[in-house]
């Protein structure tokens, strides 16, 4: 596939330009190795001249574990997943990993990819919200390779989980329509078997157990079908929607009815970027994507250094911001 | 960093399982190398029992080339970039390529971050529109590592480029100004600087030379940009905008001033999701991202296999999309 011969500089060569020995030039790139400060300054000046790089690769052979670790997810362009996608990397890089993205838009092709990660002797996988099943990531775990989870189910043992705190945002949802003395309430959701969806939803009911709450949970969930649903709540005060582009959608439908002044409110979950955009102005439980990415990195680096801890899950706080919207 | 340990199944495991030699297994893993029927079944079926994975890790220690490519990007959540990347990730799965994804956003990261490339001993390096300079490149080059831009100018040698096709885009917009009898145009792009912007700049103004065209260039290039353009262009009967995230911004900015029915029409280029939905209606230039990706990975697996080649530039066709902003 590739041709030979590539310009690579071995660790042998800086040891020769040094005058050192092979194992000092491995010692001054290995974190935490002892190795004498002049030696490592002749070992850094030659690397330098020659443009010497670690060779990760022949490092992953000889210590038998990879700092690759698989991302999988679906949609980049959910603007909710780009935008946690960017924390996500800074946060291995500071640790030393690099992600492999691993697209699971097509289910089909979600056991093939996994079964490649392997192949890569990845030291840890994060899972996002909107890829399929887990049955999946047990052969992760029965391999002792960690895996964490973003704002899904942990139904696997010895399995972490990070979630923004969809009670927390539930609660101020409902208190914020107690203000405002809307007790006609609309809720729109992905499938119910969607974890946030489902979580929010029932956060929802046990937060307002006076109030009526119409409902309607639809397959899929972006723009289109906020749309849809809100045309079907439209005698609703208020819309409270499972994910901002629900509720982006959810207005248009209701100004697509040209209705007047008694168009329901509209809430939100996520704080997208399009959320603050001019003709949607969209009150919202804004979501720490810095902090589920931190928190997740914490999990599985914690675990890579231990396999064997108790499951662990940890929420993060959210936010309202309020906007036009409502 | 991690435990020793792990379950790994050597190809060693398999070849005594099977009753088979170590390179049987390895023949029987090893696209296009010949190994007889009876023995891959043996092979495939010990592999299915004991769960083993190919070791690529292995594989490139012992070829000396990896299948890494580096994917070097800025601004995972500008919703074109996330648009192009899941295309850019499914082609490089069919030629068997992982991609290594680096974030450029932060320039002063983008230089450890392309060296830290190297130490993957990446196959080649795909830099995208929005990232810094390419000065950082050359070492590739000088590596013999191919690099293809993808919306960029080539100013290196050896490297390969594919980008929309900027001056079909401009004559098409250019073309529908004509048809709408529109004269008075204004022009919105980013720094004068950014790639996308001075081509279809000069695309038009080519495509134009009978007609004024007022232009302001903004540094950045974003939503919030648009709208302070549009703002001081909105005499023009037609704003033409170098991107869809101009072109949004832009169509906020002359709502919020309240103007009659002479505001002036908008037209983008890109075609991101949000160009369809309701409030804005864009009619824009779509960038064919399926097509821009497979014409990438096609240059950079024909240089992976023979470096020496001249220079190659492709341009991808575009499309007008006619909705109602214009």
């Amino acid at each position: 596939m590739s041709e030979k011969g590539k310009n690579w500089i071995k660790a042998e060569d800086v040891a020769r330009l040094a005058g050192v020995s092979r194992s000092a030039v491995s010692r001054t790139f290995t974190p935490g190795a002892s190795v004498a400060e002049k030696t490592r300054a002749k070992v850094m000046h030659a690397a330098e001249q020659l443009g010497y790089q670690v060779n990760i690769i022949a490092r992953t052979m000889n210590t038998g574990s990879s700092n690759f670790i698989g991302i999988v997810t679906a949609g980049f362009d959910n603007p909710f997943r780009s935008k946690l996608l960017t924390p996500l990397v800074h946060q291995l890089a500071l640790h030393g990993f690099m992600p492999l993205l691993m697209n699971a838009d097509d289910p089909e092709q979600l056991a093939p990819s996994l079964k490649q990660l392997l192949s890569y002797h990845v030291a840890g996988v994060i899972i996002t919200s909107g890829a399929p099943p887990l049955s999946l990531a047990e052969e992760y775990l029965s391999r002792k390779i960690p895996v964490t989870l973003i704002n899904r189910h942990a139904d696997l043992k010895g399995c972490d989980r990070v979630a923004s705190d969809n009670a927390q945002g539930m609660q101020l949802m409902a208190e914020y329509c107690r203000e405002q003395g809307w007790h006609n309430i609309g809720f729109i959701g992905e499938d119910r078997s969607n974890f946030s969806t489902s979580e929010r939803y029932n956060a929802l009911i046990s937060s307002m157990p006076d109030l009526s709450v119409s409902t309607r949970f639809i397959a899929g969930g972006g723009y289109d079908a906020g749309r849809a649903a809100a045309i079907e709540l439209f005698t609703c005060q208020v819309l409270l929607c499972a994910t901002d582009m629900l509720a982006l959608g959810a207005m248009d439908g209701l100004r697509s009815l040209n209705a007047s002044e008694k168009s329901p409110a509209v809430i939100g979950f996520d704080d997208i970027p399009q959320a603050s955009w001019a003709p949607y102005q969209l009150t919202t439980i804004q979501q720490d994507t810095d902090g589920l990415a931190q928190q997740a990195v914490d999990l599985l680096v914690t675990r890579i250094a231990q396999f064997d801890l108790p499951s662990r899950h940890r929420a993060v706080p959210v936010k309202l911001i309020i906007r036009h919207s409502a």
